[in-house]
């Protein structure tokens, strides 16, 4: 199933996507609610997507899935040739950071660099969006845990990111989370290892590779993560990206106002923003 | 004003602290709600706490003032004696991490020792509280966005802080931020710059300094984190720890089973957790 959250007439609801259409879920509250409900919904749902017509997918505003998750965890030199361009050797235990739930966007919405900033860079990543959730997960268990994915973007500040030894705020920025268009239940997407991912800036192939080649997997993901901190449902994982970054490259390229930042994912469909100078 | 969370018959509220009394606030919705209501609602619960006799402070539960912030931000290496022990470089710029959501633990709560790690330590810390918040806040503009401060603990996992370069994970487990007892409004503390604070494990005094001593003051800090990243209502701040931590004494010392943590600053009250190995 394709679950989105999306606003029309002015109302923000979660909807089911069904080809060009999506169908109102008929559930009030955020997406949060309807993944932990989730085993007592989903069979509703599954009639409605059969059944119900919708309105067309193009007459509504797609938001972010999880407009306002719990948290977003993000691993860093995830990839080898990511490695490799970050002049970083690779790390023997997982290296986390975090972005802001603030810094949410919409998977079509404009990306902002801030006053006084010159540096974002893209990062298109596989997410994974925790469902049961949990603590003490064990890699084994770690798929039950995971509700489904979509496309990200971990946009950088660069600078900010790099200025001082703690990444975090500089991946933190308002906007810098693009994510969509829609969470791919896990059932739906199959073996996420195994996905082609690419990035595009102005059409121009700047990141491409397949998230079999992820350094740690999402399962060893989940076990690292809930060792000492409980994963709730709607959270997200940013889950690393591949090499290809405007930091790595020679000369280095920094995004400009009006590029525009495409990213997909095989089966998850694809994100696209206009980066634009914060008024 | 103080202004807490509570637990009593099963709810939780929000409530005016007089003495040794609270006051319901006759509000629903969370801290959060209060915070980003407050011009509306301050002259009537000044009228309460004036008129009303509420119920004895020790009938209650207190929690975290704000049992689920948007964000927790804390700043490291802000204090010299800190910095000194930690045998690193003062920062010329300002150092911040994370701490998750779910690591709110309330101000007299048991803290979680997670199974399979065996480094926590304490961090005592004068915690500010966001109020109307705001983007590009000048640091002169900073003290109308801070709504209030309490007591916080860091509490850290220090093998899982540095075992690899980002801290975020290890300064996130289950119950490592507690918070309290209560929020102190920002009219009433005064200047936040010339706090005593000091931190106890079963009675030994290891921590004490005075806010005045921070590398980077409360508006600077404001200032910095709001150049990129809105700050929203009820979001919070760790504004730094003094020297004395556990794993800069000789030998270190982290926290066992049954130790005692007793945090205070002064004008702010107290708060104090029994360290407890995970179930």
């Amino acid at each position: 199933m394709k679950l989105a959250t999306y606003t029309a007439n002015g109302q923000t609801r979660t909807g089911i996507v069904v080809g060009d259409s999506i169908i109102d879920t008929g559930l009030n509250g955020t997406m949060i609610d309807l993944i932990a409900n989730w085993e007592a919904v989903k069979d509703d749902l599954a009639a409605k997507a059969a059944t119900d017509s919708g309105v067309p997918l193009a007459s509504v505003k797609l938001e972010a899935p999880v407009p306002r998750p719990g948290k977003i965890w993000a691993i860093g030199l995830n990839y080898a040739d990511h490695i490799a361009e970050s002049k970083m050797g690779t790390p023997e235990r997982q290296v986390w950071f975090t972005k802001a739930q603030t810094s949410v966007n919409g998977p079509y919405d404009p990306i902002l660099i801030a006053r006084g900033t010159a540096t974002p860079d893209y990062e298109v990543e596989l997410v994974a969006i925790v469902g049961k959730g949990g603590k003490h997960i064990a890699a084994a268990d770690a798929p039950a845990a995971i509700f489904g994915y979509c496309v990200g973007n971990d946009v950088t500040e660069r600078m900010w990111q790099h200025a001082g030894p703690q990444w975090s705020l500089g991946k933190s920025f308002d906007t810098h989370a693009p994510m969509g268009p829609w969470i791919v239940t896990a059932d739906e997407v199959g073996d996420p290892h195994a996905l082609g991912i690419r990035c595009f800036v102005n059409g121009e192939k700047r990141q491409e590779s397949n998230t079999a080649h992820l350094v740690f997997n999402i399962w060893q993901q989940v076990e690292h993560l809930s060792t000492g901190m409980t994963l709730e449902p709607g959270d997200v994982l940013f889950t690393g990206t591949p090499g290809g970054v405007g930091a790595a490259m020679d000369p280095r390229q920094f995004l400009q106002p009006g590029d525009v930042v495409r990213c997909e994912i095989d089966g998850l469909g694809h994100i696209e923003g206009v980066m634009a100078a914060e008024a």
